[in-house]
């Protein structure tokens, strides 16, 4: 039998009808096939980490926020009052925050990872938002964070993101690739009809101006990207190429996805998609790549919120697998189901 | 300020954008208003109360399952080997074991309330359930349970359900409330189409011979109705009265909630429904009651564990109320949607 099988034949003699648990069956089958283990291990040490940059963007008046608040909510995250540090403390896992390219300079921090690419990008809406060296740049620091976090000891990673104009910028990448504006286009956080506008020609005008290569990942990073998305995808694709899972949040971390798919598709064995967020082009994307999200709870903050949240299933699903009675053992009559699964 | 101003007020003042955490605010906002308290406790006492008993129906060769199932499954639970007590050890829950009328007589055992109406109800097809004091006892019988809950110090409170043909006899009530068969007759353990046919001749056949009064619940319940869904509808108003907040499970559960709600509509603000089922008729009657549920995981086992999934989903809800910073105490600068809202 192959991995894959036994893991299935074990499924199907828990102490349920064949499928009942659902989804969560997958995600232990999935959980299983990455660590490669027909009984897969809970995991020890989970963390969280926010890549954090400004974007070059927000001249165009896209956000409901001024630009200043990207650095105030490094603080806040290192400080421990946001969001994404309640939800992990409640789930048991870390929260690193990576300045992945913050227009302000941050003193030293045990939670804080500095690999600042730059102060910011460039305005994408007028030319290339990042050099070609600073792209690749990006995705060797992403590498190294997640080479970094797996050498220490992580066991299941999740990425979240914070910038003032990441949906924008996540927007245009979706759009270089290929996807249609119309069909992704939406707000971020709370904005007006007008900011609205602005963001769609913003990210309209980038695409006409830049030309980006919707075949070389690369270029539509340079182009169109920004610092915390390109390294999100290389931290993607190191954790991949280790063999760890990494949850996935909403609509920026899921371009950081697209990204590292693009560059090497085995990405998606290792990947799971946390929550579909409020954002409308979040559902697009992931029905695009055939992936299913966890939760569906209409968030739409970011900051690798939905990604946590999703842990507690994630678990949830391996002590099924693990702790669960089979038929035998618990002296359970068989169904007819499992006379047919066998 | 009402209380509910006060805490929508607390909720906009948090550090993230108005809204952005979506179906979690309006659960932290339900948990508030039920404990009346600005902002709410986290719960120290989550127990999940699994209702079983047998169904005469099960004649009809409804189940992939023998009748035998029923009272194996009580001894899994008890030997903590079912899908329910993985779950709820992981989100620090109790697992109770009703016997609400499962023919079998277990000895005592700390974990189990023995609570029996009888010893299963009779086949529906062929003549009422069960009688009219035998309803109403099955409604005293899980008030009470409820009320020794709570006063015992159960502040989170779940309902499950085991028992080899409810699903048919969830479908039976829904009928007989009104709702249309095609529109909620499915599986429930996996069957093949020669008894989902049976399933179905078997509550056309109910409805017809009983003539249930869909304006008289308790009809309903003696006639087409069994003890577990019986005490899970007592078990749920008692809660209500007593303001503890009580998570549905499935299309059984929430059968149970059907029930409660005709005697007493209060129900609704003390209940979350912690999953959609995969059980085509439960998110029918979620939709007719306008209530939406947590999770949806294509799971359909029952048990409650759908609802003690859903647990650590409304404990982030309540920690982000009561730990998150606000803009004020984080230094972090307004959006215009903060304005806007206030």
């Amino acid at each position: 039998m192959t991995l894959r099988e036994k893991v299935i034949h074990r499924l199907n003699n828990l102490t349920k009808p064949v499928g009942s648990l659902g989804y969560l069956e997958e995600i232990a089958l999935k959980i299983a096939l990455i660590q490669e283990k027909e009984i897969p291990e809970l995991f020890k040490d989970k963390r969280v980490y926010v890549f954090v940059s400004d974007h070059g963007i927000v001249e165009e008046n896209v956000s409901a926020y001024p630009k200043e608040v990207t650095y105030q909510m490094v603080f806040n995250f290192l400080n421990k009052g946001a969001a994404i540090n309640v939800f992990s403390n409640h789930v048991d896992a870390n929260v690193y925050v990576v300045d992945a390219g913050v227009d302000y300079d941050f003193e030293d921090h045990p939670f804080l990872i500095k690999k600042k690419v730059g102060y910011g990008t460039k305005n994408f809406s007028k030319g290339p938002a990042m050099t070609k060296d600073e792209a690749l740049l990006s995705i060797n620091y992403g590498r190294q964070i997640a080479n970094d976090a797996i050498e220490s000891g992580a066991d299941l990673l999740a990425i979240g993101d914070m910038g003032i104009g990441n949906t924008t910028t996540a927007t245009a990448m979706a759009a270089a690739f290929g996807y249609n504006i119309d069909d992704i286009l939406d707000i971020g956080t709370p904005i007006d009809n007008e900011r609205l506008k602005n963001k769609k020609k913003a990210v309209e005008r980038a695409i006409e101006i830049n030309k980006p290569d919707k075949n070389d990942a690369l270029d539509v990073l340079a182009k169109v990207g920004s610092y915390c998305i390109g390294e999100m995808a290389g931290f993607i694709l190191q954790a991949a190429e280790k063999r760890v899972p990494v949850v996935i949040d909403g609509f920026p971390t899921t371009a950081g996805f697209l990204l590292a798919y693009k560059m090497d598709e085995k990405v998606k064995e290792y990947a799971l998609f946390g929550h579909k967020s409020k954002v409308k082009g979040h559902k697009v994307i992931m029905d695009s790549l055939g992936v299913r999200p966890i939760l569906d709870l209409d968030m739409r903050l970011g900051e690798g919120t939905g990604a946590v949240l999703s842990m507690p299933i994630i678990e949830a699903a391996i002590k099924m697998i693990r702790e669960m009675a089979t038929f035998e053992s618990a002296n359970v009559s068989k169904g007819v189901d499992q006379e047919v699964a066998r």
